[in-house]
């Protein structure tokens, strides 16, 4: 089952194995993430996962922010903040987006272009804007935990660590660095986000309806590939029966 | 170009050419429309369509709504406010959102599963999401002004209703109520929102963004359309690759 239907109250290891199992669902067995790491992708495959991905981590900080907007408790906010702090970086770090655009450039891609957003397809556009605006409206906890998905996230790195480099020479492996960044940052993350839910999830409603909000976003991730897959391997850009866009889209020369 | 770079004042019968040009984008063209006009659509690829469809026809309410909430005018709210009646209904009239159910109940589904939104697809949900979220932090113009695919309603419901009782005789007659009433409800909401568009757009500015909001509602259309092509035509339903929900799906037993 998809959403979840529990009638009884998880002890909180028993809900930290029911938030863990939710793992099935992560976008790392999507096809696309599967393509890309058995080495089956195009250069202009990868420069699409990465220029559209580019939407999803500028948002971030946005959704960290609108979370802390909504919480009144400052010790919480204190230990969020870090969150944004990693993503827009400060001192001596460059940051998260800063990391990212370094891998773009690394996979062929120019700085410009993946700042102006012109290669982001409408879907993926819309799967994250729904994350930023789930953190606007929910309560904080909520809103908090459904950044959950980092439970899965160090896995998802380290297997483009591990693949990535023998399939792709092409790559220069500088822009590997936010990769390797997260692995860390999202066990610490991880930490935080999970202290938060079993603390917050003490009734039976609270445990699946959070249990549902991890499955929205796991929804988001893998709505984000399917529109990749729909514009970069199945040749069904937006609007490819009225025009040559479609093409030019997935030559990377127009967003 | 999808997106408009001009440089010049459109007169506004040229921005009105301009703003009705934006129908070649529009979702009559898309693969998944065509395939139901031109009979080729299953039983289970209509029922998917007007399953999904109904979480756009339950939203379009709060859309607007949402738009009067910003407009501080009581003319154009007491024009407005008939959108709202039209779909939600009032006196004898039963309105849009039932007429839907009505359809749902002639391809063969029953009203509690469309009711439930269990089929709704997660891809249909973040575009149509996106809608209701843009209209709620637009200015009431803008988000006004992005309902003009009402330009291009007419034909598509009228290519409904001359290819379906033909293709699909299996569908219930009395289905098709919804279809012939927004024939002439969409071009009297035509003209009230073209009236606002000329009359709000009246710098190269405006006129451009407006043109880019009315490109954003169609990506929101064919981003549906999309999905639904992705889960009902090409076999690749949301986690496919990692449970049988995606058969399931296909078979209208789970949303």
């Amino acid at each position: 089952m998809r959403f979840n239907m529990t009638t009884t109250l998880f002890s909180p290891a028993e809900f930290e194995q029911a938030l863990r199992d939710k793992g099935r669902y992560y976008h790392i067995h999507h096809p696309y993430h599967i393509m890309m790491n058995d080495g089956h992708a195009t250069k202009q495959q990868i420069q699409g996962w990465v220029a559209n991905r580019f939407y999803y981590q500028v948002n971030i900080p946005l959704k960290d922010a609108a979370i802390m907007a909504n919480c009144p408790d400052p010790a919480t906010r204190r230990k969020w903040v870090q969150r944004i702090l990693d993503h827009d970086g400060q001192h001596d770090d460059h940051g998260g987006i800063e990391a990212w655009l370094r891998l773009g450039e690394a996979v062929g891609l120019d700085r410009e272009t993946i700042l102006s957003q012109k290669m982001v397809l409408p879907s993926v556009r819309f799967a994250v804007d729904a994350y930023v605006n789930f953190a606007r409206r929910a309560c904080w906890q909520e809103a908090a935990c459904s950044s959950l998905t980092e439970l899965f996230a160090p896995a998802i790195h380290q297997s483009r660590l591990d693949t990535w480099p023998t399939h792709y020479p092409w790559i220069d492996a500088e822009g590997y660095a936010y990769f390797r960044g997260r692995l860390s940052q999202a066990n610490r993350d991880v930490e935080h986000g999970l202290e938060l839910a079993l603390e917050y999830c003490n009734t039976i409603d609270r445990q699946q309806r959070m249990l549902n909000i991890l499955q929205f976003k796991l929804d988001i991730l893998w709505t984000i590939l399917d529109g990749m897959s729909m514009a970069y391997v199945l040749e069904r850009a937006p609007y490819h029966t009225v025009t040559q866009e479609a093409v030019w889209h997935q030559k990377g020369l127009l967003g």
